[in-house]
């Protein structure tokens, strides 16, 4: 019950999150096309955004299948990474507007670090109330390796932001491909019990 | 349960869309009549975008409804629906603030285009994942074929908008009205099971 | 399962245009309480508005209870409701930016009237759907009469809004308090049976 | 039934309150560092605004899981304390963009003794339709104690904006703390029923 409205609230905030982005799509006065070239880099940075929150509900959801009680850590995990996530609209604007420029990337770059540190904790905060064992512990921490990984790569692209922000740019995507097929091993876990 | 999950996220979703697209009806600073004569285009485009994020919402329940196991690919088949249903808002919008212009409606189209091919791989990975058979697949191949016959109709649509952009007007409602009542089928095959 | 979908997305729509309404209420660029002034007629409307939709929400949850079998009509009602209900939060911005002028207050009160009668026809799709006997029979017709009732008021309210719109705006504060506590009848039909 | 809907109603708008809120940070023009700065008073508004509705969405949560019965009594107590809790962003958002100056810290405490006493009287209106007994009664007692010290900490803040409106801002911190860990008792008190 408990982690029903825990799922419930999450989903909304991040629902709610995928889906004002689209309000920084300003709607140009003007019916021609050239209205809409100002417009690539938004969309480009939107169409990341939402992959990265459509990710994170996918492995939001996978992780919160694994929990059976819920406690205060737990709770305000959540919460917290919630809070970092309600964030993205704001950076993936910032960095929309100034077509992905150098201090833009490094800004969306520290927002997804503090997501991606949140997640790891509130995975931590999860596998301490719960003792996980088998090919679910398997799948867990192997989860967190990646957790890992991504965090690496996205300290990589802060100082690599002032080489290039189109490398910075790139290593979002990797991490996201990285990240897009992750639940095989939760669900196969969950499936064997 | 993951079903569930599933379900309610992508509501969440669709109902924001259908929602946060009256912000674009801006407030006229005058109480006078003539101050909501510019608005006509904006609350015509809004209705037709709210029948159609209607009637996704209905078929997607009708289509969720026959799922009995969630893998991957639904999940990403899913997400990339709601990707380009998110965007119905900005091209409701740029289409409803230029009175139905031919640049306007071709991207409306194409929006519509992207949204039904999206729906119909939906379709084709849930129906991979489970064996329908009887009446279930042939609503299933019978919701199949009139998506496809909305794919062409959109498709006409994008030429059409340069003789007359109000031909597409007319397509768009036309393949909405053919949509209206789809359920049937299905709800029928599922209720004899 | 297809009711509850019914109900989830209707409170999330309905959670969400109550919810926007309160981005119409901008934020003054100065620290004066003298910038809140203006503000004075918009809070008013807001919290008018925010009445009515908590009311159509309280009611339409004890309507929705009773129902057993969701059919096409009973979905597009719903849909024709909340279509009418989405178009508040402009109707009310509009009539609390020009501090309940005439045209203003007449456009909400067909707002009013257009919500109602939708509510109106879903309750008679609920009906001609279901059989229902005794009590919950009589609550839901008593219901009927009171929607009929504010029918009439806002009808009235319009041409009352040419001798003076604060007329109208008693009538719209008379009928939310005529709903205020409307549930009773039906909830105790509901638990009786 | 009932109370799953009042809970899901609730969580959509809480939901969407502390989601929307950050639509008030403006995105700047400019990708200097710099253009960032005016942001950081909006920033730790939006901060502290989020830990509230937090909170009161943790606490909400574990007081609507000691209901077993929703009369009107109760639906509109809870609707009156969304009504304050939907000021938030617009109380928010003035404290940020005039940098916690004296009016709107003022402000600001208002809502929240609006908000706190809306809750108090959604506990009180749970209660007195339930007879609850032993830890469950001492926890709600314990929630009600700290309610209203809460409340008395607010009122404080009014007076003590027009010394130092800093001053108000730590007392706003401090009762945030105060509830940071408040579930407990509830939370013990009902897995030992």
């Amino acid at each position: 019950m408990t982690k029903n409205r825990l799922e419930a609230f999450s989903d909304g905030v991040i629902a709610i999150i995928i889906t004002i982005m689209v309000l920084e799509l300003q709607i140009p006065h003007s019916p021609d096309w050239s209205g809409l070239r100002p417009l690539i880099p938004k969309f480009l940075s939107y169409a990341l955004s939402f992959l990265y929150l459509g990710i994170y509900w996918g492995n939001h959801h996978h992780l919160l299948h694994t929990v059976k009680r819920v406690n205060s850590a737990i709770i305000w995990s959540n919460t917290n990474l919630l809070f970092w996530l309600s964030l993205v609209p704001f950076v993936t604007g910032w960095m929309g507007e100034n077509s992905f420029s150098r201090n833009t990337v490094i800004l969306y770059a520290v927002d997804m670090l503090l997501c991606g540190a949140s997640y790891y904790f509130l995975q931590k905060s999860i596998m301490s109330e719960h003792q996980f064992e088998g090919d679910l512990k398997d799948a867990l921490e192997k989860s967190n390796r990646k957790g890992i990984i991504s965090l690496v790569c996205y300290s990589a692209a802060i100082p690599l932001a002032f080489v290039n922000s189109m490398v910075s740019g790139i290593i979002f995507l990797v991490v996201s491909v990285m990240w897009l097929i992750p639940e095989k091993s939760i669900e196969k876990a969950l499936s064997d019990r």
